[in-house]
């Protein structure tokens, strides 16, 4: 216990002070500290630990199905002694609607617990707000892909007011995890394969949720960053499956894009892994949730479970014995909000009576959920603007950004013959074809197109049936069918789109019970393929425009498309975005967050592995990826020229500049992402091959040059050594800069003792 | 320093001795010790260094290429201070004539170098000594099929005798690495997947190499173990590449192999592995060369370095920013003996000007070699019997005892309608095709099947072009015509044996510099499942006989054959084992020693995984392997029943014994491998699907019961908890007994506190 030894004294302070007054928690001048203490000392266990639980309302609760606050009796029960929060209310009403139940439901929640405390109301966002009415922004993997942090940030800016504005206080997002296996069903949630470019996302999108800290009491909500740690790293890709990595990995790639959420973008909350780490739950992992996270990044936040997983430390993970051990190791570990289990921290008034030690860790707990409360503002204005609700939610500005976010995002990976833009004056038909085209496709391209395009279009077939659940490939006689009647249709049209990917059930997340979404292959799922090659027989130029959740190996689209745009998932307004880029609108910009392999056999494929892993290729097989990580084509041309270095030698503490001539040298304007990579030629330690350690994306007219400069600091020059401490090893360093991980400009430095 | 001092110690003991008797080491009634440090103190540093160093004859010194031992003069100059061994001397040559050339080798060693020290002359054996004239066996995974220690052991004795008699000292052999990527081209170097079952293989393996540790002296020869450690763990299953591994599955899945050779066999030398784990380069890794190697297993021979990996350390893994500290690292870390290099120990003498601390190391590596050189009495007796390695190479015990493991080692995977055996006593044709056939498979053939069966054969086309360093694939074109070919041929018959699978080339070692043998895909290369298709549709049964070194997604075959024989790599005799099975001579008892996936996207697949890794499987895809590891049918059935506990509570320390019955309640005598596997249903860690702890290979007549029994002890319950410290920890465990993974009886037990 001699670790809590300041908490304790804090407690005793907080004893002191509530002599004083019984209600100072409410005193809005007071700081927070001292409120969170008086708060603390006046409540009972029971009120304690429902600080420490969280109830989804679709979920037995009921308050997400009826437009009303008639509770049931049992609702009404469970908050008897007030809650630490509620997931999703309102969340299937208009966001005025939403706004004014989510004010009843607080009042009710205030008003029902014996020392008013109000609730959270939570909210996930891998598309913007997962609420009814709120604006549908592209997918994390999307907005990766304009690799534009300012932009990005601007996206969860609205999104954290598009919650906040309707009654929501946080959001379980943004993930942090790596993605580097397409296999797993959940990959387009995350920013991809890189650390630095997915640390770089989660500060912009931390940062724009909670209103860069300033908002945090009105405007703005809480990010809940998850899933600490490694969950996008579970064996085989399969969901719930264990991780399996290198503690030097972990440090080095999985827990730096975690550690800036905490230490560059203060995100309120950390939500744990479902899995383990080399053996250990995330959710039992003190070394994890409390001396890395808490002792050595200063965290002052909750960290809630993922859903029902204190209870699963028991039933699933089968590392506690009984309820009861897994109540306890996640409560030690860290573990300070139990999501909606019935059987788990609900245990834990009665396991005091006989384990009186764990009142201290419930009160550390609740310290960090009432913490939370305050510098969200709930003590001192539960509600929400109503009106506002209305007029902030999915206006003007926001659908204006996502459809910036969007035109941003695309990448565009072939233009054979320089192909696009297409010329909108010339009068043809075009026809927009394939299983994942949309209701609203023609009538977005019609709105871009002007008046001389004729467009016509065909669906064809779904690559589903659309069950959520157990989703079943469309059989190939019907598929087959759609593939005629897509190319009886394509052959009435000059240039044919071809929409072709993932529909939402091929990707995605799969669930405890039921549902499946990680995937043994990734090739385009059914006869898409096919589809494509029977188009091309027809003779006329296809565009292949690419809807997808997962890395898909994409061989044939690649190797037969005229010109390919992938889009991962875009905006609700997304289809605007591909028409602008088809028409010329806009320059494609986007770069892959990923490297693109030929098949699932190349796996792992990322491009910052160990530079020992790309000395041996494949038998029969190409040995490089389909498409570099970040690789991305303009309908202009960048040169790159003039690197140059500072000083080409340095010590551990050296910040050594490195400078670069762009030059757009096409005919048109257009952005650049302008990459920074390193290599560590040797090490105490296996070294990468490379790592991107800077990128900013700069926008040219034709003809313009302009110099960008990094500056190299010792930080992107730490590894972690045979120690396992992080050091600036002195030796040389390759500098590398250029528009795609396997198109650099080089040079190089030194690094003496 | 301190750590050396009980050698220190023996040091000086050995140079107190060293004034009484100048030539000691020549004693033979001396303890080894003694002698050893009597030698070492006459050394000169140049001797000294040359004992850590090992050539290959054929590397520039050319000593297999030339029936005579006219040396050149760069041959003499290496071998002046003597050198610690020689790899493949005469391995071209008759048994006799390598004894006779061996013997001047060594006698030109001994006399060539002042204190007339012997060399080690070193083989490697993947399917018997690799040396012309020597019995070829299955190869090690073919070995593992039998599930048969006794056999394997016995394989492993002649393997030693063969060797020995021809006047070599050492093999690099066996590997105790567990292969779980089938990518990896060396898999059947192994003997398969699981800890339990390579670990048996193992301890047979090196005890039969070694004569039981007696006939090391004259009979038998040393086993040096490989490659240490987690070598098969290679990330993408890419040779040369990194391993990411929990430490916790380091210790508890991949070491065991390695430290039953230690500990149970007393392997006389260790290999350690080209690569890293998790960063650290094994030829750099203290820890494990001398920490858990030495200190934990006490084990007392040599390491060597695989080929040139002290001089990879610096310009390939890049862990040493120098040669020199490449040499640094590796001999500090414990690598006694460099092999094959010119830039590594050799550099040593020179190092040693400005290090003089490294003397302490130069001489403790020199101890172990030179002690492993009395213990394989090359000191008393340098020479081997021409005679005797005439006769006991390649003699009719040896070919009988790799025909037998032969006839132990083929799987039955299918068996549809009981098409096998076929009865020799129909007259009929049976067609003999497919790409992997042999020039000896007929004559195999006809001297099994007897008099009422007429063979005729087609090999088609060749699955490559043959060339060992960049096999290529043979053009489509060529292979359907080849198909042709066989379909035409094989109308003509009742019957249809069709071999497919790997040629040499397609699973090999993917050599440093040139040369593939990983594959990203492990279906059947080229067009052999539309061979399969094409021969199905003449309306004959088609009898598989899979020839492979690595598992292959066999769905087609699987589907579509009428039976199917596992027959991995087996001996130079392997055919007739094959006939003897088809035909009944012999009812197959092989079972599989790895899960066999349905594609490469369901990898990792091996059985023993964290059971939660089976608690999802992927959409659109069977979740289970296409078949379960130790699998494989009978011609007669056997039934388990009465799974006894001799009791259902225990402590940490109890042994409990399990029973069972089993029957053969077919109508053929057959063997059977009785396998036992335990489930610890919760730990403080995430706990595998179940584990292979026991298995009994047994033989029952038709009609015959047998009971079964296995101790189960508190070693086979350990796991390496949160403290990283082996342990049992108390609760419930399953037993689970039966005739494949996926196919047990099962009971439980309580471990109590």
């Amino acid at each position: 216990m001699q670790k809590f030894t300041p908490i304790l004294v804090l407690c005793l302070i907080g004893f002191g002070f509530s002599n004083l007054s019984e209600k100072k928690y409410i005193q809005k001048d007071l700081p927070i500290d001292v409120r969170v203490e008086n708060l603390l000392s006046q409540m009972t266990l029971e009120e304690k630990v429902a600080q420490m639980r969280m109830f989804h309302s679709g979920l037995g609760v009921g308050l997400n199905k009826r437009d009303s606050l008639a509770f049931s009796k049992g609702v009404k029960e469970r908050l008897n002694y007030g809650i630490a929060g509620i997931k999703s209310p309102g969340d299937r009403y208009s966001p005025e609607r939403a706004a004014e139940l989510n004010n009843q439901l607080q009042e009710f929640v205030i008003k029902n617990n014996r020392l008013g405390i109000p609730a959270f109301f939570v909210t996930e966002s891998y598309s913007g707000v997962d609420a009814h009415g709120c604006t549908q922004f592209g997918r994390p993997i999307s907005l990766s892909s304009s690799w534009n942090t300012k932009l990005v940030k601007e996206v969860y800016d609205i999104i954290g007011r598009e919650a906040r504005y309707r009654g929501l206080h946080l959001t379980h997002s943004p993930e942090a995890d790596i993605a580097r296996d397409p296999r797993f069903g959940r990959m387009s949630e995350t920013f991809g394969e890189d650390t630095h470019l997915v640390s770089e996302m989660i500060v912009s999108a931390v940062s724009g949720l909670q209103g860069d800290s300033l908002g945090l009491e009105s405007t703005h909500i809480g990010a809940v960053t998850k899933h600490f740690a490694g969950y996008a790293q579970v064996s085989g890709g399969k969901n719930f499956a264990s991780v399996e990595i290198s503690p030097r990995t972990l440090i080095d790639e999985i827990l730096p894009p975690f550690k800036a959420a905490v230490v560059e973008a203060n995100t309120l909350g950390i939500m744990a892994s479902h899995g383990d780490i080399n053996g250990i739950a995330s959710h039992a992992n003190p070394e994890l949730l409390t001396n890395i996270l808490r002792n050595d990044w200063g965290f002052k936040g909750y960290v809630v479970s993922d859903a029902n997983d204190v209870g699963r430390l028991h039933y699933f993970m089968k590392v506690a014995e009984t309820p009861e051990d897994a109540v306890r190791l996640a409560l030690v570990a860290g573990v300070d909000i139990d999501l909606y289990a019935d059987d788990a921290y609900a245990l834990l008034p009665k396991m005091v009576e006989t384990e009186p030690a764990l009142l201290e860790y419930i009160d550390q707990a609740v310290r960090r959920v009432l913490r939370t409360k305050f510098v969200l503002g709930l003590f001192d204005n539960p509600y929400t603007d109503v009106q506002k609700a209305k007029e902030m939610t999915r206006n003007d500005a926001a659908k204006a950004l996502a459809k910036k976010a969007d035109e941003e995002s695309i990448i565009l990976l072939k233009n054979e013959n320089t192909l696009l833009p297409l010329n909108r004056n010339k009068k043809r038909t075009i026809a927009l074809v394939g299983p994942v085209i949309d209701s609203k496709t023609k009538a977005a391209f019609e709105k871009i197109a002007g008046t001389d395009i004729d467009f016509i279009e065909e669906k064809g077939f779904n690559l589903t049936n659309g069950d959520g659940v157990t989703p079943i490939l469309t059989p190939k006689s019907e598929t087959l069918k759609g593939i005629q009647q897509i190319v009886d249709k394509a052959k009435q049209s000059d240039v044919i789109v071809l929409f072709v990917g993932d529909d939402k059930y091929t990707s995605k997340e799969a669930y405890f019970s039921g549902g499946l979404g990680d995937r043994d292959n990734i090739d385009p799922v059914g006869q898409q393929d096919d589809l494509l090659l029977a188009l091309k027989k027809i003779g006329k130029p296809v565009i292949v425009a690419l809807k997808h959740r997962r890395t898909l190996s994409i061989n044939i689209i690649a190797a037969h498309a005229d010109a390919v745009l992938d889009c991962w998932e875009l905006s609700e307004f997304g289809d605007e975005a591909i028409a602008k880029i088809l028409f010329g609108d806009v320059t494609p910009s986007g770069k892959l967050p990923v490297t693109v392999p030929r098949n699932i056999g190349q796996m792992p494929i990322h491009y910052s592995q160990k530079e020992i892993n790309f000395k041996k290729s494949y038998l029969f097989s190409e040995s490089t990826p389909l498409y570099a990580f970040g690789y991305g084509l303009s309908y202009t041309t960048f040169k790159y020229s003039n690197l140059q270095l500072s000083e080409t030698k340095g010590n551990t503490t050296s910040t050594i500049k490195v400078s670069v001539e762009i030059k757009n040298t096409g005919t048109r304007s257009g952005k650049e992402v302008v990459q920074l990579y390193i290599k560590d030629i040797a090490g105490s330690v296996v070294r990468p091959m490379k790592e991107l350690k800077g990128f900013k994306k700069i926008e040219l007219e034709p003809g313009e040059s302009q110099k960008i400069s990094f500056a190299i600091t010792p930080e992107m020059l730490k590894l972690t050594g045979l120690d396992m401490k992080q050091t600036v090893e002195p030796g040389q360093f390759e500098v590398q800069i250029g528009g795609a991980s396997n198109d650099v400009l080089i040079s190089s430095f030194n690094i003496e003792k």
